[in-house]
């Protein structure tokens, strides 16, 4: 029996030695612009109260109640008071909240804020009641235990934000994602400080909310999928309370098949049109040669602003092949007619007929980079998805821009990656003025191969890092430590409602059909999805409707097990330290030993048998670095035979199978290298 | 380090064979009223298409789009098909469903089908979309895997429910649910063929829906958590997609404390009135000797039934003390004008007075036990909480009723008690007319011990034993079978997003913040929150804002381990078969061991600090019953001391700590009670 189950036994036991330290040190994230830690602590018992003073929106009542619950969620204690309001001061306060003013959610609203934490008092001051919200989240990050019980570690901080826009993207057609799929990732942008909410509202595959002027738009172009008026109000309503702005993204003039379902008459090539199934960039594009395409979005918008109160109006405006536009005599007749030289040209007079339905209706324009054309005035502002040079470049020539390149969450990256991508680096020439135009980033969570089950894994916890990056200090870059605080900010956003963590074993019982998914775990933990757009490749063709429940959703990106081995390889061979020996055997040891347990769970379940292989090559790749370990203790040479058979299970090993890849493969490769290899036989 | 992680181990493994059978054996929850299993399996590949002939309702098509998409969501096929639609019928169908009408979702409705499974084809009949529905459910519930990939086996099934009213109440009143939780318990509800989703909507503890009309009841009674008329026909859209009745109740006279705090008028004592924030039975209750009242109601009536289309609305009618219409002198006097001998027949009245308004809006009105009075006509449904009596006498009288009694499922008992509670059992006195006044049962959750959290884990699975109990016939009652069955259902819940199984190791890591829980499993695995309503004693008082994130939230009903070892321990006690006592050592070594372990978590999570004495003592008496085992195998005599000791210490352990209880000790204690024990040493 011992045998059977001895790959999970190492599996569980790895983790309590990874977390063991945490409570060392301070787990903030994003780390304050000021923090001064002192001595003393301020013990948290049933007697902790909070009492709000100044003048704030009543936001901060709601929040400071709810702050009240998060603790004691945590802690388990009984405290006595129940609800936080004006007129209910207490007496003998742990924590007093003071405000000067109520805050607006809007950009560049101030949302600074000073923590001061002694043994017998903790204050928290800011302008607004927004900043005091920040610094609630700040306040139960530092949460701690001693033997006696829980406190707050004695600390003075004066905090504000390196950028004013720090956001979310959330595609909620590609995948329709509801409700409480979006407010759960509103409390986590707020639990790391992020303030915008980008909701991609709009495209070829789905038109996500209701339009009372054109119903055809949602109830042709949806599927039965999309936001009601009343269920936006909500969101908006939610984000507020969290202090978090929602801009919403109308694409456009590209990436609009869903409209022309209801609406072919916008469309630049005759109908009928039907619901986009596939991925990637579509031909079908407004019309903008028409001025009954302008009439039709002056209703439109018209019925969205009043909708959305954010100053900002997103319209995308991104990958537009112009085929449509091509084909058309008509439109090609226009753009002679007005001397537009090519494409560009006739996207650029739609963009500025668009912007000026906007400005009419007193919103601010942002789109793609490919709105950046030298036609369109200053007050709009690049969205940068294609790289930073277009994000300086425009920033130079006056205009206000964001970064999104390098926070594709979508694309399975590090955290480290999306981390260490800085919008402002040291180095960046711009005059101080220039650099102000820069306003920030947004990581952007596109929805082709998510669902709601697993968009959370998908968003968290990288998108923590990248919330430190848009918040803290240009000089926190501390890789290891973002990924030290990481772990304990992934732990606090699922007190929140978040899934990212529970739905990996929820996921693997759905594939195995049972309780016990520990063997198909160990596997799981040693793999990460195939990263950028591979996955639309290597044979496998999505539709919109394609199951999204593979081993390769339950996977994880930034493998935190592949992490552990491989720091713990690169130290063994940098500091030849033999105490490491025993760890780096047990974790090779689990993945030489689970296959075999694993092929059992497979033969039951065929939805399994495409990672078969790869868990086989997992095994063997394993034994040889086993046997290398091995050699190597006992300062033993191996043959050459020896070396070109491991030498080819790591070839082999390399090959993705079911659209995942090992994440140990580099390490192990180092320890079979180690190996003394003799002289041929021969 | 072997020995570090040693309980770990145990637990992992014990769980794979408890599972290995299921592939074995048919998993239909509920068991239809008659199923032929016969040769063949259909199988399904990519290929798999459905239609839907005749005339069905078009929430059929959207169910079995749905259900294209849970079967490829399991298997991980790459279906074909996209949406199903009335006119897109496909050739070559895998799948053809036929009705002869469009089902509606009240009452009676036929919810009848038949299912026959050949190695060619499926053929799914119904008289309308909504007894479809329920065997698309039991088709789902029919995939099974062979070596080759997935197939349906070949049966025929005709089926139909033995009581037509199969409901859960869900209490939204002492803790909030949001339509998130609401939405997936649907989804849950019609996977187990449940049709009637109770909402409790108002109480002393908050009153959890706009109302237009008189807007202060959920501005000022509800702490801002309530539903809106956008998300009440959200809901009931949702619950008629899936054939699910949504009936409302409102409380009254007493539960009502909420309605007072914006309206005192209609309270029998002055106010003012505040938000109760405690539990139990209240005082405050409606003054039913004023018009005004009714005027309140009436108005009060025409808004909600509006809203509500089902032909029932509840009335609560419960539990009311009568103490603030003892202490009214007007409410005295008006009694003794009306010659109303107690507060019963004032009861009478008011109930007779809010019939009249409730029929004046076409609605049937059901009422708990308390409103089956003489006075009120044969029309009104009883829902039974006290108990059977009472149901039976109803139906011989002429009422309709409904039992809820046996079925409390916030009592945490198990699924057994409630799987045997039969509302019409073999034996009753009932004529055959008087039977068919019996219509079926609910499921009750009340709420306040949950959260949104917890809710799934205290209504699933065991509410599926309930479901079986409503729909299939009387003598399915196989309790083994039943569990083995469970185990399936409880799975496949979860790929609906109910987070009955997830959300254990979520509040774990809440509770030791940390991501290994798996020492802490092994105790919480070995506990179960203590019964009835004992939780508000045991010196812990409770408000409506006390946390729920305590270890004993966390624990299960109905423990899967408790019961695994009970039937272990019995047969080994029975069969004395050698072979068992492998498996009862490694989970006694398991418990034993883990106490160690969990001690240095403890002592990082003051919150856990409430179970550390039990989870030592679980330690101790799994010594005691190991070294029982060892001198029962090795023939040796114990002590008497040895007994003295043992036997004190399952005393001891017998106390609930941090209101969980032990559930393995009347097995340890048969492993003890096993001992030779010698002569006294005197």
């Amino acid at each position: 029996m011992m045998k059977r189950f001895f790959p999970v036994f190492f599996l569980i036991s790895s983790v309590s030695f990874l977390y063991g330290q945490m409570d060392k040190n301070l787990n903030v994230m994003p780390v304050p612009a000021e923090l001064v830690v002192s001595e003393g602590k301020f013990r948290v018992d049933t007697t902790f109260t909070i009492s709000v003073m100044g003048e704030a929106d009543k936001r901060l009542y709601r929040e400071a109640t709810r702050m009240l619950r998060r603790l004691d969620g945590r802690t388990g204690l009984f405290f006595k008071q129940d609800v936080i309001s004006a007129d209910r001061p207490e007496e003998g306060t742990s924590l007093i909240i003071k405000c000067n003013r109520p805050g607006e959610v809007r950009l560049h609203e101030d949302e600074s804020y000073s923590l001061r934490i002694t043994a017998t008092e903790i204050r928290l001051d800011a302008e607004c009641d927004i900043g005091a919200i920040r610094g609630l989240e700040t306040l139960l990050q530092l949460l701690h235990t001693d033997e006696i019980g829980y406190f707050f570690p004695a600390v003075a901080i004066k905090d504000q934000p390196r950028f004013p826009w720090r956001g979310l993207l959330i595609d909620v057609c590609r995948h329709f994602m509801p409700v409480g799929v979006i407010k759960r990732n509103i409390d986590a942008m707020a639990a790391v400080k992020l303030n915008v909410l980008h909701l991609h509202l709009t495209e070829d595959q789905g038109f996500r909310i209701e339009s009372k002027t054109f119903p055809k738009l949602h109830q042709l172009g949806s599927d039965g999928f999309y936001f009601t008026h009343a269920q936006i109000k909500d969101i908006i309503a939610y984000a507020d309370q969290r202090g978090i702005r929602v801009m919403p993204e109308f694409d456009m003039p590209g990436h609009t098949t869903s409209w022309f379902v209801g609406y072919p008459e916008l469309a630049s090539a005759p109908g009928p049109y039907s619901i986009e199934r596939t991925w990637g960039i579509q031909d079908p594009v407004m019309d903008p040669t028409r001025e009954k395409t302008y009439e039709f979005l002056d209703a439109f918008f018209k019925e969205m602003t009043a909708l959305f109160p954010d100053e900002y109006l997103h319209i995308g405006g991104d990958e537009n092949n112009g085929k449509h536009w091509s084909a058309s005599e008509d439109i090609q007749e226009f753009m002679r007619a007005n001397n537009f030289s090519d494409q560009h040209d006739l996207q650029s007079y739609f963009n500025q007929r668009v912007l000026a339905l906007l400005s009419k209706y007193g919103k601010k324009m942002v789109g793609w980079d490919e709105i950046f054309q030298p036609e369109l005035p200053k007050s709009i502002v690049i969205h940068s998805w294609r790289g930073k040079k277009a994000l300086v470049e425009a920033a130079k020539q006056g205009y206000q821009s964001i970064l999104s390149n390098g926070y594709y969450i979508d694309l399975i990256h590090s955290a480290e990656k999306h981390y260490l991508n800085d919008p402002l680096p040291e180095d960046t020439e711009l005059s101080d003025d220039e650099k102000k135009n820069i306003l920030g980033g947004e990581a952007t969570m596109w929805a082709e191969m998510i669902t709601e089950g697993t968009i959370d894994s998908r968003i968290w916890p990288r998108t923590a890092a990248i919330a430190e990056r848009l918040w803290s200090p240009r000089n926190i870059d501390g890789v290891d430590d973002m990924y030290r605080r990481l772990e304990s900010v992934s732990i606090h956003l699922e007190e929140l409602g978040l899934t990212h963590i529970k739905n990996i074993n929820m996921l693997l019982r759905r594939l195995a059909q049972q309780y016990d998914v520990s063997t198909l775990r160990i596997f799981v933990d040693a793999v990460e999805p195939v990263k950028g757009y591979t996955r639309h490749h290597q044979g496998v063709r999505y539709y919109s409707y394609s199951p999204l429940t593979r081993v390769v959703d339950a996977a994880q990106p930034d493998s935190r097990v592949g992490r552990r081995f491989s720091r713990l390889v690169d130290r063994f061979i940098r500091e030849q330290d033999l105490n490491l020996i025993d760890e780096m055997r047990y974790w090779l040891e689990l993945w030489y030993g689970n296959h075999s347990y694993l092929f059992q769970i497979i033969r039951k379940a065929p939805v399994l048998e495409e990672i078969e292989s790869l868990s086989y090559d997992l095994s063997l790749v394993s034994r040889f670095a086993l046997e290398s370990l091995d050699a190597w203790e006992a300062n033993v040479t191996l043959s050459p035979s020896w070396y070109q058979h491991a030498a080819k299970a790591l070839e082999t090993a390399r090959e993705p199978r079911g659209q995942v890849e090992l994440v140990v493969l580099d390490s192990i490769k180092k320890l079979i290298m180690m190996a003394n290899i003799g002289e041929n036989e021969n």
